[in-house]
């Protein structure tokens, strides 16, 4: 189905036609770039509530600022889909998030308006500060350098980093703080109560009428008064413009806070600051769904809602007729308010990804345990490691490549102290149509590595609730379990705990010639396989390992003493991962095997369907039987 | 030679004793305390500075509270040392940072006083915060979590977050600002500024007592002003109580700035303190080096300034005859010199860390071209990102331990997205001396696994230069030079530059049955044991494959093809290192030689010398020689 645009919307192919119109005509543009999200989005997926939130913004600032000679950088990109749409990709925006289509993020290489791939949050301050930087390099003076960040992303540590250096440049840097209260789940954190304060009562510029009103009175009151009055207005003077405020006292001039869906406020706002050189804020309110009531109502919902009815708000749900199996999500989330009732010692922490990774359920539970703690990584492991220096089990959920961001404190806060802290990494392999910023592919290099800490990852619901209880065992220490996005195998799930013997695999099946050791969830794949082989008389062993470190030493010398051929599969990266742990142990000792290791090769994967994901990157089933066929000399029957 | 503290100190071996004491004889405790820190590290060694700006602090703190009942956590911990003494190993203490001695940090391990490991900054309010959360849980609400945090810590954005999450709380929480505008270099930034300027003009405090003042005066003006100045109240009492100061802002109650060596004074606001419950800062000035002239006067100089005579202040450095190789560090700070001269696209970015790494050499030359960016690994990265998406050529020069903190940004913001970003991992392998919180053990295994990076390691000055030289060529992408700690091997170091081309290795010698691969530095081990091993008509090949990725696979065929024997040795963790990307290459080609591969075990490292730490870790000449005649089985003469 093709959806039209709007008149005016229609005629905008690059910013350049949007800057072309008159400023009266830019509300209508604002309801047809609204709409035609609204219209796409419902029908082809997507995020939707923060792209609604600043069609005004991004209409804004595409007509105020010469993009892309100015530079635009959107934090996380959630909210880019206006800007994709007035950047010359309306007509593929349909194409969006889909396998070989747009990307969900701005990217690179996709347009020249995108000048910074994004989609991890807190980046855009650094990256614009570093343009901003070269621009007064190479004397582009005139060159205007916008970070668009949320209210939510400025808690993430490193855009008060970014702020600290540029607060202490004369960077032409304008940050637009995109403050709707939200991330994905509502904000939460001191900060968030600090610009709600500023926002309600507005209490900045108040004051500072005020007190401009009182000393214009008291200066009628004789010399004496007029004395005191001129002390009084050298202390303010001093302390309102560099003290009063959090982004004045690191030195950027702050503007706001302003109405974001004013668009011909913003737009004169934005000129003046077109003028007004070195680091500044605006501080501009949004509500995140504008203009869809429903996404306005329950904005978490409304985040990335799938496919929904436009005019009722019913959002699509299939329907099956048999139990299906759950998300391994909710399979956390459940069990971890299962075992928090059990052990007194467990909580919970999660950094602003409570219903991503349904944390949420033990929230609502049992809310002193478990604690949102914003965009914020680094805190969020030491935070946990903290709770484990008192004899608290903290299960520290974080998506497998957000733990990027806590590598350091993994390392230095946790393992090194050897602190009984439980990692579930949840969206460990690809992501999906999140595509490769969010894909889980490092995590078993970068943990496996680090000395004391446990690598684990479930083939299916059973094991990662056995894996979970298993992990906050008394004298457990640093544990990762990494399981993927979306559903897994099992729909009777809630299956009764059992312990299992840390670094013990299990064997799915003996076999003959081949052995197939697998890691995690991918290793269903391996049992259709198997199975499908059979029926040629075919038989390769399985084993499902559980445990990339430490390995099943017993095991693996079971299977290369078996064996002559062996083939590994994980949804993870080939260099450094579970399979390269097997060779290590393989050339440690002596065995000679052929090993076929079957992963995710060295180079970047795009968005797309995990299946087709899995199937690009060589260990879908079909890779599998080929690889296995291949190295039996049995070709597949055509 | 025995060092005899004061009578006073000789008396305290637990914070109980120094407890039993009148606050009068506190100033001779700080006294004493100075001059033992004085005493030992002039003759044993360590870090100096940083520990004299706190004895009045550390003094008072375990005063005023029940430690180790309430918790203290050091940031750092290069300030600890008083603390050390004062909690039981002050007759241990001139063992610090040896081999087999007390660690130069607070380690949990040590002492029921070192409640949190550190060594990284910025760490200590989320180990706190857990640790007052844990016990808010556990309804001890007596008990009291102190995190000492200096400026230059502050900076790092890990530190903000948890000033956001723990001002959202009611927790028990102290964080004492240790404000002395230092880090290892002087401390830059907005927020340094800041500090300096509620420091200097104390304007935050001035000016509620001069408005209260003139709401006075004003009173006294009839009806009319009365109401103004009702109105003017609550609008000040708003503002100033919320938003005009920074942590306030935070909703972390904020006192001082108060003199950090006037011990009474410290106590008394301490005993104040501790009657105030939930999150509360206490901004406290302190002078690093107070109380020797000399290090008060060059603070970077006597952070580590290694022995000295405590009377003169000479420090003593090691005279040779001839000429010495360089620091591989002053080789990178010369070489950025020269580079950036020929190739104007060049910039230089370093967290924190100009005299550390040598960055400084050409901050001084080229002020606008190098920067310091704060301790903000992160922000280091994604800004260097920044700029090389404007064309330039950033080297970001990180500690290899510290990049653990910017690992995201690699992936996300450079490698992602293929942009020219050099990072210069500096002491990479064992760092000696400061421990397993600063070895940089996992830089290999967890660069090799991105995609695009390019992950090279020199074997001498000459080799570090050519590295810089053809990574700082257009089009290099993504690119990690490792290099440790310390000296080359090159007196004559300034050699002309050439490019190499990347991703091959070079032959140090050809020979027989056995091959030795070495990266890096390491590599002079090798060439050191060849020969030896000469002598006795033992001749294995030697190759520095310079490359660990892209592997020299030319060069790796012929080795496989050549030799059945093959040892690898790399000056980091063996998981997933150098040694297993040969061998993740060798089963792909199906080759079978015998492998062994040397590195560092699965296991947290102490500290020691450098030679110390190959040696435990089983890759000094030694274990190199071992391991060569064990291969071929000849025994060492003995």
């Amino acid at each position: 189905m093709i959806i039209k645009p709007g008149d005016l919307l229609a005629s905008i192919d690059t910013p350049a036609d949007l800057r072309a119109l008159k400023p009266e005509q830019l509300l209508q543009v604002c309801q047809e770039l609204r709409q035609y999200i609204i219209d796409v989005v419902s029908i082809h997926g997507g995020h939707f509530g923060a792209s609604l939130g600043v069609v005004e913004l991004t209409t804004a600032l595409h007509y105020v600022f010469q993009t892309p000679y100015d530079q635009l950088v959107w934090d996380v990109g959630h909210q880019a889909y206006g800007h994709k749409i007035l950047t010359g990709r309306r007509d593929i925006f349909h194409t969006n998030r889909k396998y070989g289509g747009i990307s969900g993020f701005p990217k690179r290489k996709e347009s020249e308006y995108d000048t910074f791939g994004v989609g991890h949050s807190s980046t855009s301050i650094s990256a614009a500060l570093g343009m901003a930087v070269a621009s007064q390099y190479k004397k582009e003076e005139d060159r205007h350098h916008i970070a668009v960040i949320g209210d939510g992303a400025m808690t993430g540590g490193m855009a008060f980093e970014a702020l600290n250096h540029g607060g202490a440049t004369n960077a032409n840097l304008l940050v637009v703080l995109n403050d709707n209260c939200m991330s994905i789940d509502p904000n939460v954190g001191a900060l968030k109560e600090y610009l709600t304060d500023i926002t309600t009562s507005r209490t900045y510029n108040k004051l500072r009428d005020e007190l401009w009103n009182v000393l214009g009175k008291i200066s009628k009151f004789g010399p004496n008064a007029q004395h005191i009055a001129s002390k009084v207005e050298s202390g303010i003077k001093a302390t309102l413009s560099k003290q009063s405020n959090l982004f004045e006292g690191l030195n950027f001039r702050y503007f706001g806070p302003i109405d974001g869906h004013d668009i011909n406020h913003l737009v004169s706002v934005m000129e003046d600051l077109k003028r007004i050189p070195g680091p500044k804020i605006l501080h501009v309110l949004t509500t995140k769904g504008k203009g869809f009531a429903l996404a306005e109502k329950d904005q978490t919902k409304w985040h990335a809602p799938g496919l929904f009815d436009k005019i009722t708000g019913e959002i699509y749900k299939k329907h099956y007729d048999a139990p299906q199996p759950p998300k391994y999500q909710d399979v956390f989330g459940h069990t971890m308010v299962e075992l928090a009732e059990k052990n007194d010692k467990i909580m919970g922490v999660t950094p602003a990804m409570p219903s991503g990774c349904s944390l949420n359920i033990m929230m609502e539970a049992m809310p002193d345990r478990a604690f949102d703690v914003g965009i914020a990584e680094q805190h969020a492991v030491t935070f946990s490691a903290g709770l484990a220096t008192q004899g608290m089990v903290p299960f520290c959920n974080i998506y497998s490549t957000f733990m990027q961001r806590g590598y350091d404190q993994v390392v230095h806060d946790v393992c090194l102290q050897n602190l009984h802290v439980v990692f579930c990494l949840d969206r460990a392999g690809f992501a999906g149509a999140d595509g490769p910023t969010h894909h889980g592919a490092y995590d078993i290099a970068y943990m496996r590595c680090i000395p004391n800490m446990v690598v684990a990852a479930p083939m299916n619901e059973q094991e990662l609730r056995n894996m979970m209880y298993t992990a906050s065992q008394d004298g457990a220490g640093p544990f990762t379990i990494r399981y993927p996005r979306g559903e897994g195998v099992m729909p009777n799930w809630r299956t009764p705990l059992e312990q299992q013997q840390v670094g013990k695999g299990r064997t799915i099946q003996e076999g003959e010639e081949v052995a197939i050791l697998t890691f995690g969830h991918i290793g269903n794949y391996a049992v259709e396989v198997c199975q499908k082989l059979s029926y040629d008389g075919i038989n390769p062993g399985h084993y499902d390992m559980r445990y990339c470190k430490p390995l099943d030493e017993e095991l693996l010398h079971h299977i290369f003493q078996k064996y002559g051929k062996v083939i590994t599969v994980e949804d993870g990266c080939l260099q450094g991962g579970f399979g390269s742990a097997v060779l290590e142990f393989m050339v440690d000792h002596g065995y000679t095997s052929q090993v076929k290791r079957l992963g995710m090769p060295d180079q970047i994967f795009e968005h797309g369907s995990q299946l087709e994901l899995h199937r690009d990157a060589g260990f879908d089933p079909t890779a599998i039987e080929k690889t296995v066929r291949e190295m039996i000399g049995v070709a597949v029957k055509v």
